[in-house]
C-alpha cells in the first residue's frame, strides 16, 4: 500500500495517547481488530468481575435480600447517574431501564403529552429503522398522531417545523453514514417551533462530548451496549429534562414507575423526578455487568476522548482515499471534522463480500444495506497502529479481489 | 411445639420423593430455609455455568459475531419453546422477552385489536398492581376504554362479562393468598361472553401443571424469576395462541418484531407466528442464565411436581395451625387442595416484624401489605424436614414473641 502517511509515525501517534492505557481494561481477544464497538463493546474486564460478584455472592447467597441489600431496585437510577456525565445531563434526569425501541415510545408519547393541541411527529427516514417502527407505534394508539419523515417530506428536519409539530425525533449521529448532527442549532429550531426535541444518542455516547443540558435537549434514549460496553443487550438509558419532570407522563406505567412501589396501591400515582419514565423489573445480571463497565469511565477526559476519535478517523480516510481509493471504494462519512462521529463508512458495489473478507482476516465491522462498509472507531481501546493494520489488509483483500473467495455469512447482525 | 404429626414420619416424606435430586441442581446458602422462590428463585449451579459462557467466550471472545454464531439473537424464541412445555403451549406460541409488566401492555392491546367494537377490559382489584397500572397505562392512550375491576364493580371476574368486554386479564395464581383460578371454567365463560383471555402465570408457572391450550387461553404472560430461577429480573415471557397469530398486533413495534429485522425496511411488517409480540434487543447475559436455569426441568414431571407442591403446602398448613394456632395466626390459603398454588399466606397484625424474625433466624419468607406472611414451597429444592423446621422456628418466635425485638429492615421486596 502506497500512501504519504509514514508508518514509523503511527507508533509515534500512540505512544503520545493520553488514553493508551485505557486499553487494558478490556479483553481483546488476540488476532483481531475490533471495529464494530458500535454494534457491540467488547468486554471491561470490571463488568465480568461484577457480574460474577451480582451471580456468587449477591444472586445466590444473598438472595431476594439483594433487592435492598445489594442496591438492585435502585440500579435505574444510579447506573443512569453514572452515565449522566457522559450525556451531559444532570443527577436524577436519566435512567437504565427497558430497551432504545421502549424508551423511544415511552419518550414520543412524553414529548405529545406535553404538547397537547399538536399532533405531528417528525423523524428521520434515514433513521435506524427501530425509531421509526416505534414512531408508528405511538401513532397507531393516537388516531390523530401524524408521522412525517424526513427525506420523504422534505430534505431537512427543519424544513417540516410547522406550527403542528409536537415532537422530533432524531439521531445525534447516523448509524450508516456517522453524520453528527449539530445538536444547539437544531433543538433551538424545533423549541422556537414550540416543539419538543428528542436525541437518540446511540451512536454518540461514549464517543463524543455529548451535551444535552447545555444544547436545551427535552428528552434523549440511547443503548449502553455500543460504546459503553455494558453487554449484548444490556438495558439502554432515557433522559428526561429537570424542567419536564412535573408533568411527565407515558404509558407505561409499570410498577417501577408508581410513587411507592411497594404500598400496592389500586391505582397508579406517578412517582417523583424521572422515576415515572420506569415500568417493570429489570434484568438485574445484566445491569449488575454495566455496573462494572462503567468503570472504565471514571477518569476519561471526554475532549481528549473527541480528539482521539477523530485522530482514528481522519487517519482512517487519508489511508483509505490514498492506499485503496483505486479500487472503487467512496468515502460516505463527513470529511469535515465537526460533522463526524467515531465511525466511517465506505460504500462499495461489493461491500458485503469485502465485509466478509475482512473478518476471515480478523478485523471486524460491519456491513449495513445495500452497500457500507461501517468501521466503529472506540478510542478507548482502539490503536493508531490498528488503523494502519486495518488499511493494510483491506488494501490487501481490494488488490487481490480475495473478496470473491470469502464465505457468505448470515447477513444480520444487531445494531 | 405440640402437633399430631410425628416428627419421624418428615424423614420418610422426603426419602420417598422422587423430586428429591433435583435439589443439587441449585446453590443453596446454609443455614437458609428458603421460602421466597416465589419472588426470586435461588441460582441453578447451571445457570451460572451458561452466564459465565455466555460472558467468557460468548461475549468477550465471540464479540458482534455471538449474535449469530451462538444464538443470540434467536433467544426468545428458543427460550420461549423450552418453557412451552411448562405452560402447556406449543411450540412457537411463547415468547421471551422485556417484562412481565410490558407484556402485559402488549397482550391488552392485541386482545383489544382482536375484539373491534368492545370497549371494556375486566382486570382483578387485587391483582398484583402492575397488572392494574398497566391496563390503566392501555386505556391512557386509547380514550375509548373503560376498564371494570373485579372486587370493586363485582364480587366476581364472571360477573362483569356483559357484551361490551373485550378483554379479561387475570392472575392464575393470587399473589397475596395463592388462591388458583379454575383456567378451564373462567376461559370457557369469558369466551362465552366474545371476549379474550388473558393469563397471568407469575405465580403459577414451574409449581403446577399450566395448560394453556388445553384450557383455551388467548394470551398468557409471566415472569421467569420465581419459580423458574432464571435470575433477578430475567425476562418476561408471553404466549399468543397460534388461532390469534394471523392478527397479531400490539404497539410497541420494535425492529425485533420486524418481519425482516435486517431489511432496515422503512415502515413496519409485522413478523409471521409470535415474533409481533418482540420489540427491541434483549438483554442477553440475563437470558442466557435462563438457558441454564430451564435445564434444571428437562426431566420434572409436573404432575409429579404439583403432588409435592400440595404434600409441602398440607404439611405447612396442618403444622402451622395445629402448632400455632393460639397465637392468633389465621390461614389465608385455601385449604381446599385444587384452588391452592403453591404458597401459604398467614395474616398476623404484626406479620410484618414476625417475619423479620423468622429471616433473622434463616427462615426467609416475605411480608405483603397489610398483614400477610407469604410462604412460597418450590418442589424442585424444598424438603419435609424444611417445612417442619420453619414450624418449628415459627413456633419458638411466636411462643415468646421475639419478634418484638427484630430489626426493622426496609419493607420493599420485590414480588
Amino acid at each position: 500500500m502506497q500512501t504519504s502517511i509514514d508508518p514509523a509515525s503511527i507508533a509515534t501517534l500512540d505512544q503520545d495517547d493520553p488514553l493508551r492505557s485505557k486499553r487494558d481494561a478490556f479483553v481483546l481477544p488476540r488476532d483481531v481488530i475490533y471495529l464494530d464497538g458500535n454494534s457491540l463493546g467488547p468486554m471491561p474486564k470490571a463488568a465480568l468481575r461484577e457480574l460474577k460478584i451480582a451471580a456468587e455472592r449477591e444472586w445466590a447467597a444473598g438472595l431476594i435480600r439483594s433487592w435492598n441489600g445489594a442496591g438492585w431496585i435502585d440500579l435505574p437510577a444510579t447506573l443512569g447517574d453514572r452515565i449522566a456525565h457522559l450525556i451531559g445531563a444532570a443527577p436524577g434526569e436519566t435512567v437504565v431501564t427497558d430497551t432504545t425501541s421502549i424508551n423511544i415510545y415511552k419518550a414520543i408519547h412524553a414529548g405529545l403529552n406535553l404538547r397537547p393541541g399538536r399532533s405531528v411527529v417528525v423523524a428521520e427516514g434515514a433513521a435506524f429503522p427501530t425509531d421509526i417502527y416505534m414512531t408508528e407505534g405511538v401513532a397507531s394508539v393516537r388516531p390523530d398522531v401524524r408521522i412525517r419523515l424526513e427525506g420523504v417530506d422534505a430534505p431537512h428536519v427543519e424544513d417540516l417545523l410547522s406550527d403542528d409539530v409536537a415532537v422530533v425525533l432524531m439521531n445525534h449521529v447516523d448509524y450508516r453514514t456517522g453524520v453528527l448532527r449539530d445538536m444547539a442549532a437544531l433543538t433551538g429550531r424545533i423549541h422556537a417551533a414550540g416543539a419538543i426535541a428528542i436525541w437518540d444518542l446511540c451512536h454518540s455516547a461514549g464517543v463524543l462530548k455529548v451535551d444535552l443540558n447545555a444544547n436545551g435537549a427535552d428528552f434523549a434514549v440511547g443503548c449502553t451496549y455500543k460504546y459503553l460496553n455494558g453487554g449484548p443487550g444490556a438495558p439502554a438509558f432515557v433522559f428526561a429534562a429537570r424542567r419536564h419532570h412535573s408533568k411527565l407522563s407515558q404509558p407505561l406505567t409499570g410498577w417501577w414507575g408508581h410513587a411507592n412501589p411497594f404500598a400496592f396501591d389500586r391505582s397508579f400515582r406517578p412517582g417523583d423526578g424521572i422515576r415515572p419514565m420506569l415500568c417493570g423489573t429489570q434484568p438485574i445480571l445484566s445491569m449488575r455487568a454495566l455496573v462494572g463497565a462503567l468503570e472504565v469511565w471514571d477518569e476519561v477526559d471526554l475532549d481528549q476522548l473527541r480528539e482521539k476519535s477523530l485522530g482514528l478517523t481522519d487517519l482512517f480516510i487519508a489511508l483509505l482515499e490514498e492506499g485503496c481509493g483505486q479500487f472503487g471504494i467512496t468515502l460516505a462519512a463527513p470529511r469535515a471534522r465537526a460533522m463526524r462521529g467515531s465511525q466511517v463508512s465506505f460504500r462499495h458495489p461489493h461491500a458485503y463480500e469485502i465485509m466478509q473478507a475482512l473478518i476471515e482476516r480478523g478485523v471486524i465491522g460491519d456491513f449495513r444495506s445495500p452497500d457500507y462498509m461501517r468501521f466503529g472507531f472506540a478510542p478507548l481501546y482502539l490503536r493508531y497502529a490498528d488503523v494502519y493494520t486495518t488499511a493494510v489488509i483491506l488494501h490487501d483483500v481490494l488488490a487481490h479481489s480475495s473478496w470473491r473467495a470469502a464465505r457468505f455469512a448470515n447477513r444480520g447482525t444487531v445494531t
